[in-house]
């Protein structure tokens, strides 16, 4: 571990994190890490796991093979770490993961800030000049935070306790989300009750592009998302013996594959199609019976979204057919667009100049992209409270979800500053509702 | 264990096989369970892995840990045997399975053999309608005997047995080959040595929808085969913020699945492709920046399976140029046809009708697939010998290399009696050379 | 012809040029007809053909063969009017279409207005419900005006002639320009030398989703766009006897067409991408030795609009290649995107409340296509004047470029009377420069 | 014309009608030319269009105006020809082309001989090192003798001349058939009754990579082969304001192509899939609303061109779905395979080796193509008479189909040689039935 390391704790924390990288719902090590942090700084209320989340909301969780893989995983990992305590890991069991900590420090409204804590089912680079695997803290799983979660498990942290040491006045609510990256969790912890009373609601995200010193505001233009995957299911035949004996789940798939980019853009806005991961059928000399697309379409509008999915579905059903396969599309759950409201983008816009680090304040900044941030926003939001989404910049190397990503560290404590300052100042205005 | 399976040791010793099914260059319990047999029946000399190919003949063999993940599989069931030797399976280690057993009896020809033991990695089908399932002898592993290899390791054990019994006179080579369904150990055992003194050789296979009780004297019309697989490289990029920033793999995988299939048919005869097993990317929301095809192209000649390789390697280099990726084919060997000596023909159709169970002897049929006992065959005819390939009906409910595959065990007896007697009347001919 | 044509001669000239559509650099009657009322108004300046445009700007002008059909149509339909001027078509033989007629009107600024003239090649609906084909009026030509272009140049010539009678001061010019459908003749009239005195311009379109009485008095966010012809040559062959010899052209043109489509989304804007006129082969025993693709790209800006080409470029030469084909690549000319300026759209807004059948102004909305207009906007913006493109709404039952496309006569005469009272009232602005 | 054209009158008539080529049921000029000279031979019966087929029964009939077309150029053509009968024309308009010739000489079996005389729809090369181009020949019209169907007709007239002059016994009928190119005339004058007497028929055909001076005396192999033509209906839009709102026909008809060259091999045996002539759309700022493929498949035997027709239509049927576009198949009429007769052959090969220039007699040959001829074959066999089908060698420097295909003239008074000695010893056999 590096000087800076040893240092600072933020930085030692995101780099433990970093290593051991979780994907959606498989959070067990992250999420009995960050139970540790929040119990050493001391809260009034601690929910974990099963508790802080509405379990049945949940979507996109593995099976059962691949959770017991991951918390074996964590058991092993925890077992080598002094003082865990084996109750927490417990409760996250069966890939209920995340967690809610709770500060009440009297009158005043009840303020929110909401961090994402999976990462990503890729390799990580290993060369010299991507920073984590030089010094050390390269990811020992089969994943990557490689969109900055650990960066958010660990400002959040650092938020938290800043608050905790604070004169704050009122209820402050550390929302630690499971199930980013698969539009899964954001429904779950919306629907948990314990954004009920939230006022005020905060979200954010390092990077997007956004160098380190400068601060957004408010972020809005979220794309509308929904994650479909796709199984074509045809016959195995004997691809030398019998080819067309066989129906060929491949070449559905492929057909399905390039009609899927090829959807027709659309005269109101901007949408997306991806066809992320696919694999198909066994060995080289038997036609493949069956063939699978994990992909996904966005919108600008939720409008657009639903556009792009209908013809998703067009498309793989008669790729499907041409090929005499049968086909199942499953619809993941989709995330809706959300606005910053103007009065938490000037608290934040007002106190973000005065933090150390900060060099750049921009008001608002299109994310061009998805969050299912968007339903805990959208809940305060349809509540009477106010939400804004606000953007921490940082130099990354490698653009977001690929190989050489990697936060500017020092952009930690900017972030924990500007947002407990921001919490502070929004605690002085009105409760919402 | 049902009762057939107890009378009969071939049946055991196939439902055995069956149940643990190991892929080319894989077969380590297989093997180490052949060299068993082989000792228990006696023989002059034993060849095992090493010492039974020219290993640095053999093709397309898995990665160290793969290798290692099967080694370990089969060392843990060899564990729960009685008297099995660790030494044999030492031997194997690093993927050099096969073996050479050879009887030496007195002046006469010298008379070879050739089986394949290798399985396919396919799932077994798990209905009732299934006999491997219905009778408890449905594989354990990852990985199917879908085209009868076990039948064919039991037979050439019960015709090592059948000619150690009898007066034959000259010496008997039987050679157990892995690695056929990936041609990748036809050449190695070709090239072992063994072969060099060989002056008839028969191989075999069972099936081929041919029925139990019907004899295929001679097997000719071997397809030309050559595996190739395609690497496809891109870049990743976040599918939602920055879909132009990647290059990706999966649509170049699309786009050149597509066009292999859809590579014109030739005037001159017969041809064959098959993007068999294909997979990329990691995540529906990265834009994939790896894909890969597992693949094959076949022709009536040799000339056509080149055609079909030049077809297939131009597809894959502007299928990946045209979405800006990098792009590798690793041509695997080629197996070249062969044709089934008249004399050794005779010979078959000489003994067949007498052995009990055999209702029908064609002379002569097609294979129309692949086959890299071709090697074999090759070696020894270039050499001055005679070889012949033989078809030993089965009926076999689903075809051959799909998951509903199983052989009529009624036809293991039936090929025991038909090679053992044709070895026995080969060994009244002159010898070849 | 119905009361309404006989009663209104903006509607007899508008139905006498739907029925004569003609596309890009074939606009000779058109041209001719056009010339016939200005004569009938009376100008100070007339320019015709050659004189109108700069010749060697052009883009997309057909060939020899058929510029000649369509003129010796012309001729003929020329033939069966009264008093028509030989002299006229003759000056537009080889596509030098297209006119500027000019008022001077005493001190003050260069007014000018620019309406496109040409026609689309498509075939016009032919059902009852389509207005043109119940009265009578639809085209007896291989082309259609499915773009509103017959209403542009009727509107031209009503607002000549109302400005001819009018109080006026300062210079008028009317351009009438040819072949904006295949961005052909946008750069020809913009450097032709007429717009160099040019203080204000303003450009018009009628329909766009915007229903009769609404105008919009400033449209902005042209797409640029780039027209883009493929070539692919193989070479043919007997599809039975000979499959393997020919080079496919059109497996060459379906990989490019599949592909084009999925050229990836932006994140920074609106793409788009078209391949709309697709040909290829001879008949159905012959492998293709030649196919084509005329199509475009689009984008929200120029940059976007060059990734689309660059891909578009890529994806087309490995198409080829992939086949073993030829391919070239023919890029037409680009139109950039342009912006109305606000005083121009000022002055529009404060005189359309007040024209008859006006309800409703919008003061600015978006385009979302392209157009060359955007050349002779640039080319004034540049030169220190003004530019503005102002729309006039007309229901429309089909959509642009549809066979069901319609203008509602009733638009002509809101036309004549918004634009005119634009240009008197920007006559009282200071001439730019 | 050159020095052998004013020498053979053979060579110049296969000149002129090379120089004219005419397409399926378009070869009025062709047809009134051979009548022409049947005329000038001198024959007892002769029935011409209408009366040498069964009209009913032709298929890929043109349009009225392609035919009027042809007709009137036809008209044109002949109007030149000194002493040509208009009447003879005006029977053929409507496309009932094609002429039988009957020569009645007393006793004696009635013997057929088939020639089949449309062209291609295909350009000729214009070069020098084509022999047509250079000797001044070359196609006049949008067509090309690529097939030699010129040299058919003409050897089928010398043959009816060296028949008429000689002492054969018998009836010999000779048929012109037109429309082979397009299967569409084989069926329509197998049933026109005239083959009901005939007791042995014999077909031919030049080149098929067979050099001047060869003969093969019995082809076989016939593929069986269908046409079949797609339509596919989407709905048109404006591609860069609304390209959402079409459905694209261009994109069904690419995926469609695809998937078709893309039917799996077959185990059973040979097969073919062209799809030649494709087109679609009308500009390349439209999305297109219509597309269409005029293709065929063939089969190593009529299940084969089954099996490949149901694929086909399947990719037609769902690649139309999946665009949201409308599609027909209209399948063509399907030729038969067939086989030559021993009787025949033996016929062929006796007289062959005895004809100047004959250098190499080749007993069977496979033509590994399609072919209506085999239509009026079955139709003799299955009245118990019997056929065969005579290759007549020529060096020919383009494959068939191809720009550069010609005959050598060498082999056209080779092929007129063999045939009448065939028909002369044919005489000799007893009638069949």
């Amino acid at each position: 571990m590096s000087q800076t390391a040893e240092r600072d704790p933020l930085v030692a924390l995101r780099r433990d994190l970093h290593r051991r990288p979780e994907p959606a719902w498989r959070e067990f090590y992250t999420t009995a890490r960050i139970v540790e942090e929040i119990k050493r700084i001391g809260v009034d209320e601690l929910h974990v796991g099963a508790d802080a989340i509405a379990p049945e909301r949940r979507s996109a969780v593995p099976d059962k093979k691949e959770l017991d893989r991951w918390y074996a995983q964590a058991e092993d990992s925890l077992a080598e770490r002094e003082g865990s305590d084996p109750a927490v890991l417990e409760r996250l069991r069966g890939g209920t993961t995340g967690a809610v900590a709770v500060l009440e420090r009297g009158e005043g409204p009840t303020i929110g800030l909401r961090v994402d804590i999976d990462a990503l089912p890729r390799e990580e680079a290993d060369d010299e000049d991507h920073h984590p695997a030089a010094e050390g803290f390269r990811s020992i799983h089969d994943a990557m935070h490689a969109c900055g979660h650990d960066a958010h498990a660990t400002i959040g942290v650092g938020v938290l306790e800043r608050i905790a040491e604070s004169d704050f006045e009122g209820t402050f609510k550390l929302f630690f989300q499971p199930a980013e990256e698969v539009i899964g969790g954001g429904r779950a912890m919306a629907e948990s009750g314990h954004l009920d009373d939230v006022d005020y609601l905060l979200a954010m995200h390092v990077g997007l592009d956004h160098p380190t010193g400068e601060i957004v505001a408010g972020i809005d233009d979220f794309l509308a998302v929904s994650h479909l995957n796709a199984e074509f299911r045809g016959e195995s035949a004997h691809a030398g013996a019998a080819p067309n004996e066989g129906r060929n789940a491949n070449q559905a798939l492929a057909t399905a594959v390039q009609n899927l980019y090829a959807i027709p853009r659309h005269a109101d806005g901007g949408t997306r199609v991806n066809a992320g991961r696919i694999e198909g059928g066994s060995a080289s000399n038997i036609v493949a019976e069956q063939a699978s697309i994990q992909g996904e379409v966005r919108g600008e509008t939720s409008e657009l979204r639903d556009y792009m999915l209908d013809e998703a579905e067009d498309v793989i059903e008669h790729a499907a057919a041409m090929h005499d396969c049968e086909s199942d599309v499953e619809i993941g759950p989709s995330a809706p667009s959300a606005k910053s409201d103007q009065a938490l983008v000037d608290a934040v816009a007002a106190v973000a100049p005065d933090a150390a680090g900060v060099e750049h304040v921009v008001e608002r900044a299109p994310l061009g992209g998805s969050e299912d941030a968007t339903f805990l926003m959208r809940e305060v939001q349809e509540n009477g409270g106010l939400a804004a989404y606000v953007g921490v910049g940082t130099d990354h190397p490698g653009g977001h979800h690929t190989a050489t990503f990697d936060v500017d560290e020092a952009s930690l404590g900017i972030g924990v500053d500007v947002l407990a300052d921001a919490v502070e100042r929004i605690a002085e205005l009105e409760p919402a509702k």
